[in-house]
């Protein structure tokens, strides 16, 4: 027997802002599983934005998407059937096999999730990839030190919104951009940000000096671009900038300038640190044993925006762009009963 | 009695290239010290790139030089008279009180340079602040390890020329850059780099290609724009940049765009610390011990390019930008004789 599911693939590698034309969702039928084998049916799955940088055909820290293959990333799915010794039917597990509904696999890369101490979702946001992204970019590569200045960018996303809140749980004085007024209130009066601003209207900078009169000691960059320029220009003597993302530049088809004032950096004394969370999976205990704690006392809190169907992953995948979700995107593949 | 001496002002701020009319060059006379002064002859002062940066009116980590005040900056000289208790007549000593052959003072600011352990000149350069800039620049900001690959840009210069040496007494792989073929030479040749090239000639990403093919653990930035451009692109995961100079913007006339590929940092896990020798003066003891055994052991080498006269200083600062200099640029002002 089979099962019938579907995929989405990169049809083409998209130039600037991505189309609905560069994805293609198409059926496929999954075998059911061989001796060591599982069968996985995907409840949800993630669209981030590091996978744009995977579309592109370039040398980077992961290899990139190929054209005509079904794409990957994020998923939490249950096991539906298993001939593996380790795995046992309605197991949730983990895996980087999102973009698709089913798939069969020998247990390579797909990881069981025990103990669940938060709804499942969560484990593809604040517990998960971001959550930790955000976790390790503040407390690692921004060697935070309780008491001190925030700013994080793209602070109504899905890392932004959870490095916000550890910066005020170290009892910092943070300060979050966004775009658009709902988002700007929301980090006031959901996520508790100190000082927030809509990056559209005025200038960064300005911003920045009004939220923080004495300068920043660390910048938390999920943008780019301009944002890093007016961080650099407010940065304090020995201040970190952890570099994390620049989605403002994802889709940019040329080469985009960097900051015009890095040279600050060397009276300054100041440092800036590229990352990815895998960089520091030595911090995984400690990142999973506070952000359980967090939440449980009410000190973290998290939005989703859920988009349902595989079909809506390109939509939901291109929103991440245009600003359509608050906190993380996630798409719901399947309603989680038992078959 | 007073002293004939000569100064030299900042006549106006210099925009792009500093030229002779941005200086004056002045006839001073300077009283014979009081109760607690002593009265000082420079014998050599420095020109260094950072002062560049205090002739133009901005915030900065030393406050900009004012029109119409004499220039300060490296000097060493000797105590012609002292009615000071802790300075005697023949005291050889170091002040920022450059751009000047004679000068009262109270002793602030003012250090008795004791148990020479190399030429006097030698301590406004190898065993002074370029030295150590070297120094601290490679062992801290750049956290260099035995063994790695290193890129030294302006590696003729007072600080290259040393870092370069450093690095290859951890036993690394150096490569450097200058400008003209004499120069690639000498840092081939007299200071031991493995690989040295002509900026001006080719790519500077290729020679680095040819020179390290598996890339830079440590880049040594004393130069900013392309080669700072060319030396992230070559990076290795985890590489740490020195952020210690821009030499190649320092007369720029509008802001320089920063390099179009900082968001690579992100995935290879960059680091890029900028720093100034103060920030690592912990380090000073060491450095002393360090250099002064290394020069003794004829492991460093160092190179001086001197001017003769006061009249000179503002050439031999132009000359800094135009690649005028190997090694330490250095403006002697008097023989070094007993009055």
């Amino acid at each position: 027997m089979t099962t019938k599911s579907r995929e989405v693939l990169l049809k083409k590698r998209p130039v600037g802002m991505p189309t609905h034309d560069d994805f293609e969702l198409i059926e496929a039928s999954v075998d059911d599983p061989a001796d060591g084998q599982i069968l996985v049916q995907n409840l949800c799955m993630s669209v981030d934005p590091y996978m744009r940088g995977r579309m592109v055909d370039r040398k980077s820290y992961t290899p990139p998407f190929k054209v005509g293959e079904t794409l990957t990333g994020g998923a939490l799915g249950r096991v539906r059937a298993s001939l593996h010794p380790k795995f046992s039917e309605g197991d949730y597990v983990q895996s980087n096999l999102g973009w698709r509904e089913w798939f069969l696999s020998d247990g390579a890369g797909v990881s069981k999730l025990e103990g669940l101490q938060a709804p499942l979702s969560a484990y593809l946001g604040v517990m998960g990839m971001p959550g930790m992204t955000a976790y390790v970019g503040l407390l690692g590569a921004g060697e935070l030190k309780d008491g001190e200045t925030v700013f994080v960018s793209g602070a109504a996303g899905a890392v932004g919104s959870i490095a916000g809140q550890i910066a005020k749980i170290k009892d910092c004085r943070v300060l979050g951009s966004a775009g658009g007024p709902e988002k700007v209130s929301l980090l006031r009066d959901e996520f508790g940000f100190d000082y927030a601003f809509d990056y559209r209207k005025g200038s960064i900078l300005e911003h920045l000096m009004e939220g923080a009169r004495d300068g920043l000691d660390v910048y938390f960059d999920n943008v780019g671009g301009e944002h890093l320029q007016a961080a650099i220009a407010h940065m304090r003597p020995f201040g970190r900038i952890a570099l994390c993302g620049a989605i403002s530049q994802y889709n940019a088809t040329e080469p985009v300038p960097g900051p015009n004032n890095l040279t600050m950096a060397i009276g300054l004394g100041l440092t800036l640190k590229g990352f990815i969370v895998s960089h520091f999976n030595h911090m995984r205990e400690d990142f999973v044993r506070d952000m359980a704690s967090w939440i449980a006392d009410g000190r973290v809190k998290y939005r989703e925006t859920v988009m349902h169907g595989l079909e809506q992953a390109p939509d939901a995948f291109i929103g991440l762009f245009t600003g359509a979700n608050v906190g993380k995107m996630i798409v719901q593949l399947a309603d989680d009963r038992a078959e």
